[in-house]
């Protein structure tokens, strides 16, 4: 007789929390036994904001971060400058740009960045409604706010090129040495191009 | 007039989200981004794990681990031996025994261990359940296998003076080389120990 299955039902939801990124099945066991064992309330609070945001966010119409309206709060505030155009590669960057306060425009959230080895190329992180978006006639500047990564420098040169094509202002978030940083600790590279962007 | 939230629906799951140990702000952003981009239904069938698991895991009657049953498989396999029970702080420990294929009796699991900063104390771990269970005539060998951390070796002392004083045999893992490594490499305290325990 083949022995019974030893570890029935939590390891249903361990290999669930595996599915979450960065989460190795270590970490999954710890979560689940500190769920079940500690904090079931968190759990079903999880559960319920998991379902919730499955059934009710999608993308807005006119910027693609997420929203449960059809036009996102962003987009659809009348205060903001709607001449400025802020393009960022994910949801969490936006509200990073959010926080500074010092940015009163709208957003193109690419919902990603263009990675051709992984198959996301101009039309995954949506450039012809981008591009579609910019010239509406009423956005004057667009502003590229993706990573200074590899290849979001990539995405942004792409979606420069194709912006300054239709004759749109184009500029790129400034690059340079952190504030509060000393420049004995600062890579090479970034205190080349702050030597390159002087003014 | 106050500006609208800017990130309405999103915030509830990255705030569910950080109710995991170990997740902060910025992993929890990461893990709503990625499951709502790229994995919606991973995102529905962890909520329904953890939905699950709330409404159905409850402890062991004998031995405290999670199952869904009264008894849990292992405590109800009449092919076990009844006459060892291994101490183990949790499903993991007991988990990583099981894979060894080492041991063929029954465990009782703590859900923790002794820690009085923490306000867990003996009624936290089930001593007084332990205590009933290694009593019942049946159980003739108690293998202590808590962790080998300060804390686990306090709740290991503790349980082991309760059973001895009851007259029962209590083991304790055997503390030595990892199986595999170098002596040069191993931590002093292990060589320490596998020398005063060498056989």
């Amino acid at each position: 007789m083949a022995r019974p299955e030893r570890v029935d039902g939590i390891d249903t939801l361990v290999q669930a929390l595996r599915r979450l990124p960065g989460v190795g099945i270590k970490s999954a066991q710890r979560m689940a036994f500190h769920l079940l064992q500690h904090d079931r309330g968190g759990a079903e609070q999880l559960s319920q904001a998991l379902h919730h945001a499955v059934q009710s966010m999608h993308h807005c119409q006119r910027c693609h971060t997420f929203t449960e309206a059809e036009i996102c709060a962003v987009c659809s505030d009348p205060q903001r400058d709607a001449a400025k155009l802020c393009v960022v590669e994910t949801p969490a960057d936006q509200a990073a740009l959010e926080r500074t306060g010092a940015y009163q425009g709208l957003y193109f959230v690419l919902m990603g960045k263009l990675s051709p080895l992984d198959g996301i190329g101009p039309a995954e992180i949506g450039l012809g409604q981008l591009l579609e978006r910019a010239c509406d006639g009423t956005v004057q500047e667009v502003i590229l706010a993706t990573n200074f990564t590899a290849e979001g420098e990539a995405t942004a040169h792409v979606i420069g090129e194709a912006l300054k094509a239709r004759g749109l202002r184009v500029t790129r978030l400034a690059r340079g040495v952190p504030v509060g940083s000393e420049l004995e600790y600062v890579d090479l590279g970034t205190i080349a191009h702050a030597l390159v962007d002087r003014r």
